[in-house]
């Protein structure tokens, strides 16, 4: 497969077309931003290491019988994928109460919730990705009901999945972002898996491995990411 | 039915014991209020009109076998109702992107939506009502499975029978806010159905006949009350 050239940069990543229309390149940068792209820095080494964090993650969940864009590791910084239509709702599963619920509901963060809570984002900066439900995913014709549903379901066998791994590593999932996309007939899990995208607490401490220490200014940001990867990938 | 002391005053009503645990009296008041309490003001005579609109429509929709909280009107500003715990949901129909929605999902106000849409928002007023989805609502046991899908049900039928109604008297029924409550093993739509509540625009000019005329300061409140008034009851 050759890389050509690039078709989209993101805030995190860019994508490069190959010679296929079935696959395309991801390559992760080190640049981090929050709060809508108001906030922006710089943590050295995330691309290499949210690349093969997130590369472990897809093929655990390929061994668990979940369809995934990934296809394998190509350098550092890069990964081989399949070529998706990313649907443009971003799915967030959570455990436990942090971030923006906590504060829209009043729940203390680390509030364990009683039941896994599942949100949609319309992924859209300009409106900063408003969270909405499945009547307005139909009403703006975002996805079919059919499709809702499945990702649902993938959403929520993914958190089992990765709930169960990441507690042998004494790491907590308190939340996380997920997105899918349509390749020929199927929906793909897509994007990435990382601390840029999860937040990941020490079992043992709480203490945050994951962007909240870029956000919040908690120090240690490259240290934390440097840790899940020894956890996950070691 | 004897009227006892008053329980609650909220922002548009007051609410009272009888000498049966079975039945409240609500009061109507003149007194408006938008952006969370923010905006303040009277409407005059808006008690009058919202008490007998209301009860226009719930016995429009007892009569097409809708239960509610309705049992009669007892003078000017009252109107005596069945008891209810109430599910801290607040449950808002639309058909046309008006209000919030139009702001959160860069919809254009007066797009009419290719499905009903429906949101439920925790009612709370110190966080604002925000919206939540089913997976909230079970988290923070608002209500159970049974009761949200009995809810949705009820205010799509609502939303059937008030739209139709409505378009008679050449109105039409842009979105809505239910409230909903528990009584004995029943679950009762409740509060009150009004133009402080919906949002009706006139089906040939589109001029809003609502509360949109006091938060956004357009003139002719009353007035447009008094048209509601006129057009349900008349
Ligand atoms: N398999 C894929 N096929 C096509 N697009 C993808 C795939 N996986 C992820 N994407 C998209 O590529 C972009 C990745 O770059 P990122 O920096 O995360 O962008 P953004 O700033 O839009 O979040 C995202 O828009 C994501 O939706
Ligand atoms: N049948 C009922 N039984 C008990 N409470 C009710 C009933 N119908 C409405 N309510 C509640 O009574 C209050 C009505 O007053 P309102 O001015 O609308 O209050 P608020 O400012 O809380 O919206 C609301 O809190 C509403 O939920
Ligand atoms: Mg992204
Ligand atoms: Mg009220």
């Amino acid at each position: 497969m050759e890389k050509l050239e690039m078709i989209y940069e993101g805030k995190a990543k860019r994508v490069y077309r190959t010679d296929s229309e079935d696959y395309l390149v991801i390559e992760y940068k080190d640049d981090a931003t929050a709060f809508d792209g108001k906030k922006r820095g710089v943590i050295q080494n995330k691309g290499v290491l949210n690349n093969k964090i997130s590369a472990r993650f897809f093929q655990l969940l390929e061994q668990n019988d979940i369809e995934t864009h990934f296809v394998k590791l190509l350098s550092d910084r890069e990964m081989l994928v399949k070529a998706v239509k990313i649907i443009p709702i971003e799915v967030i599963v959570r455990n436990i109460a942090a971030g923006s619920l906590s504060k829209r509901l009043g729940l203390q963060e680390g509030t364990i919730l009683k039941r896994t809570v599942l949100e949609f984002s319309y992924k859209n900066d300009e409106l900063g990705d408003p969270m909405i439900n499945h009547y307005h995913a139909l009403a703006m014709e975002l996805a079919s009901e059919d499709e809702l549903k499945q990702i649902e379901q993938i959403a929520l066998k993914v958190n089992e999945v990765l709930k169960k791994f990441l507690a042998e590593k004494n790491i907590v999932l308190v939340d996380f972002k997920l997105e899918f996309g349509r390749h020929h007939d199927r929906i793909l899990l897509a994007d990435e898996i990382s601390p840029d995208t999860c937040r990941f607490w020490d079992a043992s401490t709480k203490e945050k491995l994951d962007k909240d220490r870029f956000r919040r200014d908690l120090g240690n940001v490259e240290e934390a990411y440097w840790e899940i990867y020894r956890r996950v990938c070691g």
